[in-house]
């Protein structure tokens, strides 16, 4: 595969790295890391990758990537580029043949996320979006609860992401995260909704199996001189009639990044959180709660086939991350060999999800912006 | 003191006399503690009362108390009753000469408790209203950090109260709790919102010394059959610019009584939840998260007064209930012997919070009725 | 009742009657209070007792109270002093008629514990020995968990009571707590051993029902001028085979009192700490952990029977005592009254434990001076 | 590098692969991985290795590749047999100028673990001994607290390892972990104490900087059949006067692997256990507990230089183990370019702590033996 963006300094291009090396299944072969050639080139260097495939460009990249024969040539591109150069090497890549691994949210706009959509329809290649946490074992144990019925009809649904790294005027500081992600050039419409408020809004929709139907949002720019909201909330309906609350902020001071669900049916409730990833919560109204564990005997394949090591050495961030990578890889590969992807290697984010993130980056933001109390959740 | 209303099998009555018990202080002699003349008198006998003074009317007991000598006569009443028996038990109490303890909501409408309100001003008697959680000595150091500036400007507040004991129809089954909570002839306008929203909203007032301006409510009834909200949510502005969730549910199969609070400022945050109601945990920008306990040391004169037992052995709901007693009584005493109370004493819900929780009440039924988002607070 | 001991300053006597107060069922009308006429009598007035039975003797009023009419007279009396005045008033009091409430460890000797069960035994009175943490609803569901055979045969205890108040030379200081409790006068053969050991020791044969035969030790005098151990661990031998390390010590910098034990049978095992009261987590082999929890309807009559309030709403130390309390005096009271007492009431710790516990205190420092590994459990 | 042994089925060497391939920066080109000459082709081919680097005799692999130019040939080899296929390989590609990595326990005998220390006295060469939880940032972060006078003068360890995986005679099964960790003739002298009670000890010994001097033993065979201990449980003293108490057993029915440690000094204490891994608790006699976590910017450099990711996103145990990997490939690598490694990159286990892990096989299992009470820990 190959690297679009993520040279050095960069932060989740390192990311990226661990965890599609962490299975000795995936092979970085070519980069265009970076939109400066002599850091596309130091850190192409840096990163042991044959010279004639360091890039300093990704359209050139992708042109003779697609050149080379299929058994050199690249498999998928990653693109690791900050929100507003999303779309176009993701069209390129797909153009070129080649399956395309996405951070969130996927593109800058809604239109563009469709326009992916109507491509990888044409062409029958695979999308992975990063949504990392559905990576983790426990997480897919939770959706799997929920689909099999165990909690019942789902009636409600908490979801918070608290960040406080946003709490000062850090764009002002010229650090670089800081200062794309708050740029509405660069990020998008929203900031905090957009970075992690899709990361909320996708976890209750994936581990509930629900679609959100309608919104109440209200968002806020809480650090003097910001552009974009770095907090807000939003009541959310769904399409079997739960309800739910969506949380996001970056101005929390002292949070890290313990993003939490809850959810609620008739039977029982669940609790996740990223701070003790390993555990799943589930409580009943007559028996005592449960406290399922990563590498639990007991878990379903889909919690089982992502896990590595037994069960109390714990497995983190870049191990869901390498999940999403060996599932995306497991399907291409399999697709590759005329083979049918197992359902537990289907099981990462995609296309679809990319589409519900960035309708929720838009109802969320014009909802914020009415003083109408509820919005239709339209796509 | 004298208790109307908890008689046997009532719920709340059992807590009140183990608070008020506690410290040995307070002695509970007369009582008129049921409706039914029979639940009186067996309930006046089995807690040992006076026969003379285990009444069958509420109104015949504050008569003939008031007509004892000031060394016999009761000093407060507390009472017990579902909502809609608070005001006239408590307004004749006041003209009688008796302080009051009301449990929350204070009253069945907002004009009642501003009614009591000019009664006490008339009267220069106390009123304690049983925001119990306010009297937990982490509660209070959480308050006293917030006042003294540690956090820097308060930004975000997110309050919980989870329960899940009304997942079920359980009013349909005659249970004795359910039945008057969820009646609005009995419990008043709101179910959820009243019961524990009320407690939600005090702690995000009492904590922060901030109070709400505009509010944003979505309110649901889940279970069928329900007549008043068993779930419900609200967005907060706060009178210093500061924002604010606030969530309350019944309807959270599988959860307790866990009451939680986050407040933010900006330097730092921190968190208490009745789960672990010893601990406070204070999170920061730069350094690492500090742990407070119930019986450090270092904690502030408002904590260590309300604190009977060293640290780590725990201290629990009814001793934070003890605690809103014995401070009533220091303070009641204090004034009988015409002594000026100490601040830690004062710090005990009354009217004023009494009024806020109705005017919540109003507030957070009427934006829920509402296609428009956000309401003015109105008291 | 009546109290020997706790006057005022004193820490043990407050806790009591808090604890004997809780249930409005126990009061107290006697004291001799201190041994220094002023305090007793100061103790007394500001205990409201009546003033003709504020003692400056105990003998004295154990004589006094035992001449009154029966209908008037004290039905037990609490011993709250140091444990070299434990013996002679429990003597005293049993011979006049009057049952008995001492704390741990019972006595100064092993003799003196033999010689208060030949006297129990003779007269047919009541003892209740203060091991609180007995008292706590999820320790008394950890019992019967594996009194039915839950987990299996029992294979391994791990008991552990941390403390760190002893960190420093704090009996240099006058401290009262400190000086008498590393004073071998008045404290006994062992310190930390004796006044947190014993705890330690008698949770582990409370929770397994089993009993040490074999003891192994190692104690500690950390801090130096210190007179007694304020540390110290063993190695136990259980009669069933099972095996045990228990750790005790004043000396752990920054701990609190954390008592915590672990137990594990064949099928699964159980964990329970002061810290969490509340909480009981069960482990299994082959499915998820539980946790069981106060106020849970799935909980033994003999966890119900010990728990005042919701699920949720934590119940602490003070309550556990105060079920150590309620269930002896529901002993007596159904005993004066020629009733049989229930089952759950007789789960409160007595002369059998308290000999136990002499002997741990004599076996443990027998063993700790001893080069030879293993020493046989003797009492 | 070149791995000997962890064919498919293994469980251990396709975590070295994960933790190994993580940064990016080692590859595994040769592999003798199985002595079955099918199955190292059949696992070399899945690892996409060299066909002609696949090997079926670790011998001639060694030999092969020592043949080889310098810049193709490879640095280092892991070791990830059973124990008694640890020593002769090790020697030999010690001879053969290769650097080493060995899974703890070092060797089969402490005379081997000294014979391989003298050769690399002799080769100059490296060797990384897989102690993997000393790759946990906290547990670096703990290290350099204490050795930083921190808590002042260490007086009290507690280390723990407990596991419940061999609750039943799971080697009667034939399954492959149980049966040859169970094996004296593969595993050693001791079962448990050889396993992860090596693991433990290393923990006291690395963290606190102390070193074990006398030492008292029980150890246990629980299940029935079971030739090697499976449980026990040591009492330390350390060259500086502190004591301490080290269990680990392996019929702790449901437990998994929460490895945890406590150390007291004079000042305060800390605690680390695997089961929340990326904080460190440190507590204090005199102000509020810290909570030192993964990612804060107050850690120290050896911290921060084995940290990947921000801040609250969990890392685990392959990324404490690929910290492992990392330091020693730096190490090496800064070697062969005549560089000095920085203190940062040498803190990983190596010979020392492997002579001293046998050393402490050696004497825990002679100690358990013995009817004396302490053993010198001799070396």
């Amino acid at each position: 595969m190959a690297m679009i963006g993520g040279g050095k300094d960069a932060f989740i291009g390192a990311v990226h790295r661990i965890a599609l090396n962490m299975d000795g299944q995936i092979e970085m072969v070519a980069g265009s890391l970076s939109a400066t050639a002599s850091v596309a080139i130091e850190s192409g260097k840096t990163l042991f990758l044959d010279e004639n495939r360091i890039y300093t460009d990704y359209k050139l990249m992708l042109e003779k990537e697609a050149a080379m024969p299929a058994d050199k040539r690249i498999d998928f591109v990653s693109i690791v580029t900050p929100n507003f150069v999303h779309f176009d090497p993701a069209m390129m890549a797909l153009d070129k043949g080649f399956n395309v691994v996405l951070e969130k949210p996927i593109t800058f706009t809604l239109q563009e996320a469709k326009a992916l959509k109507a491509k990888l329809d044409a062409t029958g290649l695979s999308l992975l979006l990063c949504h990392t946490y559905t990576g983790y074992p426990m997480v897919k144990q939770a959706k799997q609860l929920i689909k099999n019925g165990t909690l019942g009809k789902i009636r409600k649904v908490y979801v918070e992401y608290p960040q406080g790294w946003l709490s000062t005027f850090l764009e002002g500081t010229g650090q670089t995260q800081a200062s794309w992600r708050t740029d509405p050039a660069k990020s998008g419409k929203a900031g905090c909704m957009g970075d992690i408020g899709t990361h909320a809004f996708n976890m209750a929709e994936y581990i509930t199996g629900l679609q959100v139907t309608k919104i109440c949002s209200s968002l806020n720019i809480v650090v003097e001189g910001r552009k974009l909201d770095d907090d807000g909330a939003a009541f959310l309906q769904f399409n079997n009639g739960a309800t739910g609350v969506l949380m996001a902020t970056q101005i929390a001071a002292g949070e890290e990044n313990n993003v939490k669900i809850r959810v609620y049916g008739e039977k029982g409730g669940l609790e996740w959180k990223q701070e003790d990833a390993n555990s799943l919560i589930v409580k009943w109204l007559d028996k005592p709660a449960e406290i399922y564990r990563t590498g639990g005997g007991y878990n379903s394949s889909f919690a089982s086939h992502n896990t590595r090591i037994p069960a109390g050495h714990p497995e983190g961030y870049l191990e869901a991350f390498g999940n999403l990578y060996r599932n995306f890889a497991l399907t291409i590969s399999a697709k590759m060999n005329g083979e049918k992807p197992k359902e537990e290697w289907l099981d990462f984010p995609g296309i679809e999800e990319g589409i519900r993130g960035m309708a929720f980056v838009d109802n969320v933001v014009e909802s914020g912006q009415s003083e109408v109390k509820w919005k239709e959740f339209t796509v």
